[in-house]
Formats: structure tokens, sequence, C-alpha cells
């Protein structure tokens, strides 16, 4: 039977600021990127996702970014590859204390924003992230970039890394993704969306911006959880998997 | 043999401010109180601190505080008990990983600063720490005020509580702490300090402000390590317990 | 003519997460409590908030906070006095300095959240405010509670206290408010607040919980912005006080 | 009569952690360089250095930084240029408060760690530093590496650009500064930092690493004031200077 994993962004309200609906975005994932408190996430808030990502059934993994509540973990901040390592591994460590209070573990990990931007490229920071993992001590897998350099690294760590497409991005035919300072770079059209990744689950391709047909080996989907479209756009992307006959499962 | 436990508060440079000397402080202590970011301590300072307490045979303890950088913890903060559980089981987790990659574990927890003092009668903050060290699933022993609501809870709770004396403080005739307020709250002598600490091992009881001699059921005994003085102090503390037969050892 | 100041709190967005629509409540408010960067508000967001309420005609005060993004402000610190009246002060010139670019300047101070509360009745931390307002140099005038003890230190210290009633809370029989903690502190009919507010600008007086009529002369009502509901209740107590014949414009 | 400024970092102390001896090298230099929060410095730290630095007769400066404690400003942070020119408009007016509080005013500005670097080359960040201060409304003089981007934008701005010298810096024959990777990088023989400083204020020259005379038009050198070592070298450049006629005053 084919099967996919759908993963989200949760946990990134901080104290009097809401954001997201991580209750509703749980009915259509199989998995929870989970905010750790750098660029988001405030130790209760992150508490109360992770009891509700077990209540759903939801797998926990950690979205460890850049300490940068100011910018929300979207711009690059130049650590050096110690300080990135310890501040990861400290998000690790935090998340795992509150979902494990919750009756679960840290499954994996989702480098977030512009840390996972970053380390597409950036071989110092993407060696960071991973010598983090790898002194967590568990072997998480790491959600990434297929192509990236992170992943490359992981691999060569001997971590497992999962590669991963966006629902609701254009793809350029070589692959990468279509800049957002382009036209099209974002899908709106759930029917769409949802036939793309119905062709990627079931047989790894992509349709591309000029309509080509692309090799896409990803074995989850990032969906998006932080307004009411997008978690519509979720639950009609899950819809039409399972009608497909594509199961929504967590990689781990 | 008699035996008693020396703490000392490190782990607590922020960035690139630097505050006390660790690897002086863990030639003399048994047990170390490592900050972990909430009041003090940076990921990667932590992390130096946690490989050099392992280094010195060191036991590693949470020194878990108010979320407060600008007031080192120091200033009491109307947290909930939700906010303040939580607070407390992210920053053991988040120690808890450094001290894992460092080769060890957290072997106990010690409320810092404001948090310290509150929960002597503060019943919710009291209560809040011991569900938090609960929830964290280790049972870990907590270092407390002998006679404090904290200690109370922490023991109803099933927790191990250990009461802990101050080397350079004096003492009421009641047990309680001369308040910093008074002249006379803190001992300068390390001569006296040294002959106090000598008879709290060996016999459990202090003397007191007045002269009087009274119950102090002390299994540690925390010295500082922020100024020259001080390790100098715990220094000589350590050295007049040896040569008096006390053996230095943690209460773990 | 009749005539009352209508204020509410805004700038309260930080970086990725939004809070209240500071645009609409400028259609029907005279006052724009902006928030200063400790509790909440940062410097682009409030630097947009103070060009919308130029853009509104409306004043801009500052609203000062304790020093706590998590709590918004809205957990007593027990901060020094001299550490509050620096704090203050920073924040106020902080402000300033947007305001000025915005084409503006701050006009009047509302402490926020905790720190009100904590200024009804706490001496020091109602002085520090005080002092921080003298030394700020522009001897603003300052919104507070009714019978307060830092509205008694205001007037001593030749600075401008303004009482300011709130539109949606329920008033004890003694002028003081109905504790949130108390079924029908907080009330939500539009047309009953509408009511009281007439009669609070006409002749001085609100109805009290118990059916009394009380003195209560205040210059200002807070209304709130943070929601739909009460950006509409905001525009509905306007539209009444205006059919009334009161006049809505600022206290400065 | 030939004269020249001396300018250092100040009030880069944060809450418990204590940063430079202020007062001390208040004694050599003629401006300060005052941390404004988001890199350094506490609110009630900035005060006490603003009034001790009117009690020495020091002219206040600016130094404004990236939003970054953990990493004291010393790390590239990607904000836009709207959130970096906010960021500087913010410092600018709470340091502005404080200062005005002690008695005096900001009279000049200088970028402080990366954001000084960055903006040596990067047009965007340079142009948002400059935005910011003439926002500010005072047209205030800003310190700047000679032949820097930002030092250019400032005077097509109608701003003061003054171009400082490292009093401890070597220099390569092209004028720009030996990188710090590179071994004699720092000079630390107060002798030939004097002279050298002395060749600067006579004759607007320099001796390059390699032994050449360049031309270095700086108005300004800065020395260091965070070690006992840098206190006694800026007293010893100080002297020097003064021995040799050069007179040592504020650029303003």
């Amino acid at each position: 039977m084919t099967y996919i994993d759908l993963n989200s962004d949760v946990g990134e309200s901080f104290g009097n600021w809401a954001m997201g609906d991580d209750a509703a975005i749980f009915t259509s994932v199989s998995s929870a990127n989970v905010a750790c408190g750098f660029h988001a996430g405030d130790p209760s808030g992150i508490a109360q996702t992770c009891r509700d990502a077990v209540s759903a059934g939801v797998i926990i993994g950690a979205h460890v970014g850049y300490r940068d509540l100011a910018g929300f973990g979207r711009r690059f901040l130049d650590c050096s590859a110690t300080e990135l390592a310890d501040d990861v591994l400290y998000q690790l460590g935090a998340l795992q204390a509150l979902a494990r209070a919750a009756g679960s573990n840290i499954k994996y990990v989702k480098p977030h924003g512009a840390l996972y931007n970053t380390i597409v490229h950036h071989e110092v920071h993407a060696q960071a992230v991973i010598d983090a993992i790898k002194a967590f001590g568990e072997d998480l897998p790491v959600l990434l970039l297929p192509g990236s350099v992170a992943l490359a690294k992981a691999e060569h760590a001997g971590l497992r890394p999962v590669a991963e497409a966006f629902a609701d991005r254009n793809y350029n035919p070589d692959g990468t993704l279509v800049s957002r300072r382009e036209a099209n770079a974002v899908l709106h059209d759930s029917a769409q969306v949802t036939e793309n990744m119905i062709r990627l689950a079931s047989d790894g391709t992509l349709k591309a911006i000029d309509g080509s047909v692309i090799q896409m080996p990803a074995e989850s989907i990032c969906v998006h959880g932080d307004t009411a479209g997008s978690v519509a756009m979720a639950a009609a992307v899950r819809a039409g998997l399972e009608s497909a006959g594509v199961q929504i499962k967590s990689f781990v």
C-alpha cells in the first residue's frame, strides 16, 4: 500500500500571542514540528501542543531554530558552529522534557525557517545541526530539503534524512523551489495542490511550473496550519490522498 | 566515617559576560548547581561547565529559576503555577541534554535565587516546582532550605529533600537565616566559617548569632565561587573539613 | 459642551505575532496607549502604530510595563525602584523617538497590566513610575485608576493625574472594580455599556453592580481593540456618546 | 593646536553581569560609545554610565547594535531594512531619555560590532542606519570606518561622518585592518601604539604592518576599557598624545 507523511509547524504561540490552530491541524497531519522556544513557543504553550499531539496520535518532532524571537527565526544569524550546535541541543532537551511529560518523545528533528534555508548550502551550520542531533544521542531522523547540504551531512553522519516536499509551492524543472520573489511561487488552488500531492505520493513525481514532470523522492509533505485557509487546504490534501488510496502515516 | 556535600552555583556566564571561575570551584565542591538559561547561562557556556564538572568528578544539578535574565532570577515573578512548572520542566530538559552530551546526567535540582526564597513559604510556586520535578520523571532529589514549604512538599510527593546550610551566613537562634538587611548577616572570616562547618558536618549543629548552639540537620553546604575570595573560602572550608576527618562527597 | 476621552491599548503585536487591529480601533478612540517593547511591541510594529495614530488624529501615550514579554506584562515583577524607574524611562525614550519620526510626540503615560494594578497600592513602584516620568522632563499627564496610590503621588509630584473608567467592567458600590474572579466582573452588553458611559460622561456617575449610583470622576474611558467584538463595542460606545451630545476628545 | 578625539565602548554591563570599568576609562577618553540595550546594557546600568560620563565631562554617543544579547551584537543578523532602521531609532530614543535625565544628550552615533563591520560594505543595512539617524531628527555625526559604504551614505544624507582609527590594530598597506585571523592583527605594546597614534594625530598617517606609511585621515581614535590592560593602554595613549602636544577633545 502507498503511504506518505504529512507534517506541519505547531506550538508557535508565545505567551499572550496566539498562532495557528494546533488542534485543528492535528486532524490532518501525522507529524508535528513543535517549536522549541528559540524562534517561537513558550513552555506552557509547547506543553499543551505536545498533549494535543499525543491525544491526536500525531508524532512529535523538534522544530529547532536560531535564537530570534523578534524575527521568528526567519533571519539568518551568523553564530558560530559551537553556539549553533549547543543552541540546537538545548532546544532538543527542552522539548524532550515537555514531550515526555505529555507521554511521548521527540521522534525527529526539522530545522526551522532561516536555519532550514541556510543549511541547504551553509556547510558549517549544516554540520552544527547534525552534530547537535548526534550529541542528543537518539540518532533522530531529520526532515530536510532534497538535495541540501544538510541532507548529505545527515546521511554521512549515519542519521536518517527524510526528504520533504511543500504542498503549496511551485517547483522549477530542476527540482528547486520557485523563489517567493517570483509570481506563482505559491499555489492557492486546493484541487491542484491535492492532485500534485497524489502524484507525489503515488509515483514520486511532481508537475513543475513549466508543466514538465520531475522526480521528487519525498517521504513527507509539508502543509500549513497558521490560517483557516491553510488548515482547510491541509484537510483537503489529506482527504484527496486517502481517496486515492494513499495512507497518511509518519515516517518513523 | 563522617561526610557532607559541598555545592556551588556555576554556569552563570552569559554570552560575552563571564561570571565565576567554574573550573576553580570544581576543585572544592562535590555538587554543581548549573544554571539552565532562564536566570543565567547560555547553551555553550552551560555545555562547557558540564564538561568541566564531568572532568572534575563533580555531580551536576539543575539550578532552575524564574525567566528573568535582566534580574538574574533574583526578583520574584508572579507567574501562574502552570507557567512556573512548565518553565522548570523546560529548563530541566535543556540542561539534561547538555549534561548527557558531556557524559553525565542531572542528578538533583536546586531552585535559584528568588525562586529558592519564594518557595520557602509560597505554597503554589513550591508545588509547581515539585510538580515539574515529578513530571521530569527521574524523581530527582531537591536541595532546599530546612523547614521550607517546598521541602515538606518534596517529601510529600515522594521526592528526596536535601536540606542545606550556607557556609558564609549567620543564623538566628530559631534556625532561620539572619536577614541580609542586618549587620553580621554574612560571615567573612574563613576560620570561623570552617569551624562552623566542621561542627555542622560532625554533629549537625551550628553556632547561631547569639552564640547558642542550634540543630541544623543539613546534608549539604552551599559555598560560592563568583569571586576570588569566595573560591578561596570554599577551598579553606574543604581543607578544614578534610583535616577534621570529614569526607566531601555528593548526597546522591 | 460635554466631552470625554476614549483610550485603548495598541501597538501590542510582536514580530510575527499580531495582536489587535490598531487601524480599526483608531476610528473610535482619541488616545492610543502604545506598547513600548517591554511587555509587547517591536520597534517596526510600534512605528507603524504611531504613523497610523498620527494619520487618524489620535493622541499617542506611552503604555509602559514590566520587562516581561513572556508574560505580556501581566505578572508582578519584584524589581527595585531604580530598576523600575530606569526601565520606564528607557521605554519612554524609545517610544518618543518612534512617535517623533511619525510626526508627533508622546503626550501622556499609562502604566500597563501588572504595573498598573501594582501601583494602585505599591508605594515604591508607584513612586518609581512617577520619578521616571519626571525624569523624562516633559511632565506628561498619567492615566491611572481613581483612588490609586500612584494617582496621589502623581499629583504630589506636580504631574497631572487623569482618572479613567473601564467601559466593560462592573464596579462595586465603593467605586472599586469587581474582581475578575467574580461573576459579572465584565460587561458584555453594548447597550448597557454605552448607557453607563453616557451617564459617566454626562454627570460623573456610574451604576454599580448593586444598582446604586456612585461618583466616578473619570476624564477618560478605556475600551479594548484586541478582538472584533471589542472593536465593535468601542464603536458603539463612541456612537452612543456622540448621539447623546458628548464630544470625544483627548484630555491633553 | 593639534587635537584628536579618543572614544571607547562603555555601558556594556547587563544586570548582574559587569563589563569594563567605565569610571576608569572616562579619565582617558573624550567620547563614550554607550550601549543601548540591544547588544548590551540594561537601563539602570546605562543610566549610571551616562551620569558618570557627564561627571567626567565625556561626550555621550549611542552605540547601536543588532538585537542580540546572547551574541553581544557580534553576529550578523539578516534583518530587513525597516526592522534595522526602527531597531536603531528605538535604541537612539531609549538612550536619549537616559542621557537627558543625566543632564546631557546623545551627541553622535557609533554602530557596534557586527553592525559596524557589516555596514562597511552592506548597502541596505548601511542605508537603514543612516535613515534611522536622519529620522531621529538631530542629524547626529556618525563614527565609522574610513572608506566604508556607511561613511559615503552618511555624507550623502547630509550627516557628518567621523572617520576613526583603532589604536591597537595593525593596518594593511591599503588602509584596511589586518584581519583578526592573522597574526599581528592586534598590537600589545603600549609604546608602539602610542607612537602610532601621535603620528596619526600629528600628520594623519599610520605605519602599516609592512612598515610603509599610509594616509589615515581619522578624527577619532578607538581605545578599549574592558580589561585592566586596555584601560592602562588608553591612559598611556592619552598621556603620550598630550606630551606630544596633542589635545584630547571630542569631535563635536
